[in-house]
């Protein structure tokens, strides 16, 4: 880690400059946050997990022709990606109505929605990303019509596939946050799908039991949360040996 | 089976009168034809698993908003689904190159396509189900440009969600043929989906190996057919105990 030229730090991850021009590397942490970093932990042996869980479907979207930033893992906590011009919004795609939506409409966490709902957050911490429209992100210059349409576009499809990747291994997925960004080609712009998708960022219930296996755990202290995070990887298939992780989190606390 | 009137028989599947008006009872036979039916066998237990299998995969796509027939599973062998005017039209959409496609454009089977392609094919089995385009859907008059369009959303829909269903079991959605039908309300007409989802009716190659799980195994005599479709609704989640599937194939030819 210390080579790297650090960018930035946020609350999940780091940045690092990447070995190639136009490319970042991005380093998962242990450290959790939740109710916009007034609640903070760690959850051990989250960083490689959520890197592995994020490698794999970034993986699976290309597949399916979603443009994504990631390039390749480069080990346990790190991988390549291509520096993008980050789009100052958090798409949120909900299946079922949960947490802040619950909340803020007064309804029952859990209710199936009659169809999947799209919403934006302006991302800026010091304001709590606030909830906005299309209106806002339009008149505000944040996206162009045709950036928001196409994000809207990818972010169904998105969820339509990740509805069925989670569905086959026995998950519903309740919710999930994306974020896009802009890569520049001359003076061409191409929109692609950017930071992480992972247990941290999205709500994820056991089919059958309806067990939370996301970060709700740590934000609701309801145990069980490396746990959680291992099984959503076990599932997919991309949980390392645990020997590994362990010597890991020994590596990151020394 | 034999206390209800049929309706029609098809090379797959007896279509029965249904219980209640309006509806129709799907009995899933085992057996199997290729090649515009010019070759003909069986493959044990297939019609029990085609009906588990297409029941899962209908209660799936209903859950995220897909309109299907699929009303519920009688028993074994029968579903119960709401009788349409079906489209005469085959939808085939394809991830990966494989089949027909690879021998009329000569290109090598495997090929992964560079987006999912639709494909229309005229259902009349005397013609051989010839493929046409939206040109001659149109101007034949086979469906109106609005369901055209609907039905291209769905397959498309369909498709994602698919992908990532079985991409969760260790599965490549490699394509698949769906079909879809009108149900009128007054003067109202709404598409659904109809039909079945089965590996009758799609290619599926393990996602390691590339094993062909799918009537392939019976078209080409690779042998292991039943096994196939069984390790299909295994992973599904779907697949009855061995004992129940050989009474039923006990009960069928007695
Ligand atoms: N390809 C990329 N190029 C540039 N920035 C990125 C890229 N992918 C993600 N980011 C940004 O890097 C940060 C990731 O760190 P994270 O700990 O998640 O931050 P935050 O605390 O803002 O959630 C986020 O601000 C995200 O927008
Ligand atoms: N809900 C429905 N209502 C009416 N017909 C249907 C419905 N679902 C499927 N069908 C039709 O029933 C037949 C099913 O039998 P099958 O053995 O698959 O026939 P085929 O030999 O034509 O493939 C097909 O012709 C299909 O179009
Ligand atoms: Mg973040
Ligand atoms: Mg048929």
């Amino acid at each position: 880690m210390s080579r790297k030229r650090p960018i930035y730090e946020g609350k999940a991850k780091v940045l690092y400059e990447g070995t190639e021009p136009g490319t970042i590397i991005q380093y998962f942490k242990d450290d959790a946050t939740a109710f916009n970093a007034q609640k903070r932990g760690t959850i051990a042996g989250k960083g490689v997990l959520n890197n592995m869980i994020t490698e794999f479907v970034m993986l699976r979207l290309a597949e399916i022709g979603i443009p994504t930033h990631f390039m390749r893992r480069l080990n346990m906590r790190e991988q390549l990606v291509r520096k993008v011009e980050i789009v100052p919004i958090e798409v949120v795609v909900r299946n079922i109505c949960a947490g802040s939506m619950a909340k803020r409409l007064g309804l029952e966490e859990g209710m199936k929605l009659p169809r999947p709902i799209v919403e934006f957050y302006y991302k800026d911490d010091d304001l709590g990303d606030p909830m906005v429209s299309d209106e806002h992100v339009l008149a505000l210059g944040w996206a162009t019509p045709e950036e928001l349409e196409e994000i809207v576009g990818y972010s169904l499809r998105i969820n339509d596939y990740l509805c069925g990747l989670m569905r086959g291994i026995g998950i519903k997925l309740v919710d999930f946050k994306l974020e896009f960004g802009r890569i520049f080609d001359n003076e061409f712009s191409q929109l692609v799908l950017a930071d992480e998708f992972s247990p941290d960022n999205c709500r994820l219930w056991d089919a059958i039991t309806n067990e939370k296996m996301d970060k709700d755990r740590f934000r609701r202290d309801l145990g069980g949360v490396e746990e959680a995070y291992q099984e959503v990887a076990r599932r997919l298939g991309v949980l390392p040996e645990s020997a590994e992780i362990e010597s890991l989190n020994k590596d990151a606390t020394t």
